[in-house]
């Protein structure tokens, strides 16, 4: 695999960088992964606007345009051979003095990695959800950002019930179901199509947004509210948005089932046409 | 300087790891920070135990045993010539493939640097402290751990109130101040020495359990309690506790004054004593 790193295009093994960046200590970076499709990535003026709002709120300058980096993402995506795959740009704050301060660090790391992607295009099976043991902090405005500080959700995808589980629902600290570790959650409720504000301390997902448009497209009212696992098991069904997957119906939460609902196959096709149309070859 | 890095001492420049690591990622790792007095580093087993309790509870194996990497850390005093130092040990779970699942991933990075430490001896003057906007999760697993994802301690530090302070305290979801960026908090109340409950969401520091010892010691009784911005401003005196000062006397938060107590001093001069003794050269 090539990487770009820094300003270059290198091999895996030569791209590396000093064990004093910020982003390996304490996690002092953003990140955002893309779908590419003919070597075009998908909703990239949308990720590329969540990064720079967050590189703002955390202070660290970013050291390319979106233009260049669109370009390098080109670039990768020949020299790796990979036009249909997972785009992943990283942001830190680079090296700087021992300790929390970010004063001196003002060389800023950003490489850009591509990845094989899972097979994409009809609506998966029903997934199989579990809830997480994390408790994400209601109101922090730390997470409206996609920053590297991820253990809340990497731990739920590394307990042992995760093992027969396609992603972890994770809790807020009012006891509500907010979000998935790598996703944004759904569920149908008399007649409306419901997800949690960002308020409740969610990551705002570009997939989130499609679904969104592509509900409004289809008639679908939609709304913003909040629910305890208990009141998701009564939706009237459910699915999960996630850049990897798209839209992914859900079968069940902790062993207890979810019914299925027609609309979630809709709405999924509904992504898939919006993705195909923007990713068509040339169409950037 | 020189660092150890998996198995090797190396040059700063040469102190490389891969951009693929899951350290700089996610931060999806541990850390402990050990002032070095004389070469010996003060309360060596209490932080490894806490390094240790935490690799548990990510699933990260300790590539290395307690005994070889204080032995590391006495060659890097010699090797660096830094004798009265900061050493940091840093602990990754390594490269992976992408995404927040940690299968895969089971080469463990293990760093440790020596950094210069600041004066140390005297308690020092009154520290003014300004709250910060992050919110701690209340009743958090992982916040018993020094995990590196520290974006929350980061930021406050990194606010324009934070120019002339010393230290931003944080409050948790439940509106209590709860711990120091890089500090526990403690005050005094009613007679009482106090400090917030482990369960308010915050991490057992190797500094705090030292004061308790000491206020032990000099037959002040303590307790844990929970405390609002507005009674943290009605008590009889504070002071936070750190790896890199020790003791430190709080004279203000937010531009608000607290009284100083002559007990701060007294359990400033008694930490100072334990670690001088514990950092006799040959204690070791």
């Amino acid at each position: 695999m090539h990487i770009f790193l820094n300003g270059q295009i290198l091999p895996e093994a030569q791209a590396q960088i000093s064990v004093l960046d910020r982003g390996f200590l304490y996690g002092d970076g953003l990140f955002e992964t893309l779908r590419t499709a003919n070597g075009v990535p998908f909703r990239w003026a949308q990720h590329w606007e969540r990064l720079r709002r967050g590189a703002d709120f955390l202070g660290i300058a970013l050291p390319y345009s979106s233009e260049t980096l669109r370009g390098v993402a080109g670039e990768l995506s020949a020299r790796n051979r990979m036009s249909d795959a997972l785009l992943r740009l990283n942001l830190s704050r680079g090296a700087g003095g021992r300790g929390y301060s970010p004063r001196g660090a003002d060389k800023p790391t950003l490489v850009m990695t591509l990845h094989p992607a899972p097979p994409f295009g009809a609506v998966p099976p029903g997934w199989r959800l579990i809830t997480g043991s994390s408790r994400l902090p209601a109101g922090e405005p730390l997470a409206q950002f996609k920053t590297c500080n991820k253990l809340p959700q990497i731990l739920p995808r590394a307990e042992p019930a995760a093992a027969g589980a396609d992603e972890a629902l994770l809790l807020n600290t009012q006891g509500h179901l907010v979000e998935g570790a790598a996703s944004n959650l759904f569920w149908f409720a008399n007649g409306y199509l419901c997800t949690p504000p960002l308020a409740s301390g969610i990551l705002p997902g570009i997939t989130r947004q499609v679904v969104f448009e592509v509900a409004s497209a289809l008639g679908l009212a939609a709304k913003e509210a909040i629910i305890t696992p208990e009141g998701f098991l009564q939706s009237e069904g459910a699915f999960v948005s996630l850049t990897t997957a798209g839209v992914a119906a859900v079968s069940e939460l902790d062993g207890r089932p979810l019914p299925p609902s027609p609309l979630v196959e809709r709405i999924g096709q509904g992504f898939q046409e919006v993705f195909q149309h923007e990713t068509m070859k040339n169409s950037s």
